[in-house]
């Protein structure tokens, strides 16, 4: 699902009727500068955080009455659904694949690449959270315990910091 | 990071430490049983929905928690975690290769199989969500925005339910 | 590098000058009107089969001199070269993505749709090549081994015809 | 289909019995210790060059031997073909996860290593072929269209050498 930047001029009116979010977009675009200014050095790291909605629950109900509206649940098999997030993930790869190494909070992107980019970040996410729905897996308890397994498999003490043991472990 | 199913078992005294979690993993595995019900024809077809925590910032603060005390970051460049959710997709896809058509809830799945492909599907997660934050992209924000594109983009009145159109639409 | 199915009549002349290739288009042609007719019924189910060139060392040549030619191997490192074909197995994935089960030949699929898989195929088997070579990795001599492998892995007394049998020597 | 390399050992009988491989094991070893030695500096930049055997169309056939000799068409249908190519990639990408980036020639890497990617870059070839084979594709063909057609879209008169026109030009 690639999508024009210049469409987004376009949302005003739609975001302000979601039920669920209680930020508007203003307030992100704001979040988004403090983070920029905290790139440039204007004061002591912080880390970038996400807004606190919607949830992957909101996500998963405005998904499914978008799917529902549109009567095309009869096209969003689990298979389907994995090969249509394959194809998203193929253009995030896409958005990286001529670039070398990209450093944390893309020094030198454009404002349109980074649009760009969270467009397709979120189309992997919407098919994410459809899949596992759709496979009926309550995707964010699963992800709780799938990191309390990762904590258990890869104790800090053991793993802290060196690449080798870093590799060994994943393999 | 495949993980073995029996290692679950191991998770008891892991996940009543969460501090953001109020869902214990009885209460996960209680409504895991209403959605089988459910399938087998017990009640109304209720769709199935996923438990409201964690949050997308929250699973993003716990895995910032897990890389900094094994002191990873130096290896989570964005296009290091993009590898490494490219590599989890394809352990998703590793699940339903042989399969053939599979139908909305997975019928005929084992338990191992469905916890197996809860966990891949979690790493999927787990990564994506930590690109975006690396990317400083407010991954939660930024599919509100796709997600209000998207009805612009398919209004429901004209691609409602022929697959034609559908496809037409989506190429 | 999603391509327009009309520019391939611009192609004659391009073609006419490749020098390691000793079939014509119009070859190509027949043998898959060919394999059509015996889609269609009126003969023996006979294999799909590929004409012999270009060789896989024919298609690395070509694209080293492509490359070369556009200063472009300042960009081709082998993890952009991966990226790019995870981005065409995208597009791969998304001719199939809505499609649920396909069968053998593609029935139902027009011509556009089969030159667009053959162009996406293309371009992953380009990538393909080209990283292998990157990483100096003989690819017709790995693929080689690796049947042997598979041979001596799933030895067809044991694995023959049973898909919870296959199922478990390829989990 | 992860392999082990010690495996490789018990290749030497399967090998000699490939009746369209005119090379031998010790033949392609030669060769990678010639490409080795280049990239010691000892000699002129020489171009990694593929042995001429064997052929797409001969690994199309040695899979399709493969493949019938353990009545596993019934699981080769397209998709499923597609899921296990993304499988591969997958698998691929693992291997470059955590590396940052990685030069031409894999400096560094274990011969451990590169037989790994020998066999996950191998067995996405093959389930490309079959993929191709199952889909009616003559894939070198097609491969050769790609080609010519890239040649077109990207005039190396006029893409020459910048990233800028580069970028432009693909997307």
């Amino acid at each position: 699902m690639a999508t024009n930047g210049e469409d987004v001029h376009a949302l005003n009116g739609v975001l302000s009727s979601q039920p669920s979010n209680n930020h508007t977009t203003e307030e992100a675009l704001n979040k988004h500068k403090v983070s920029s200014a905290t790139e440039n050095g204007t004061g002591p790291a912080q880390r970038f955080t996400f807004t606190g909605q919607p949830t992957l629950e909101d996500i998963r109900r405005m998904q499914a009455e978008f799917t529902d509206e549109r009567d095309w649940n009869q096209f969003h098999q689990p298979r389907n659904l994995l090969l249509a997030m394959v194809g998203e993930v193929g253009e995030v790869s896409e958005l990286f694949q001529w670039r070398g190494e990209v450093a944390e909070g893309l020094p030198g992107w454009t404002d349109s690449e980074r649009e760009q980019l969270a467009h397709e970040l979120s189309d992997v996410m919407i098919y994410l959270v459809e899949l596992a729905e759709k496979c009926h897996v309550d995707l964010p308890q699963a992800v709780l315990r799938k990191m309390a397994l990762n904590r258990l498999k890869y104790p800090a003490s053991k793993v802290q910091g060196s690449a080798k043991k870093y590799t060994e472990y994943k393999d």
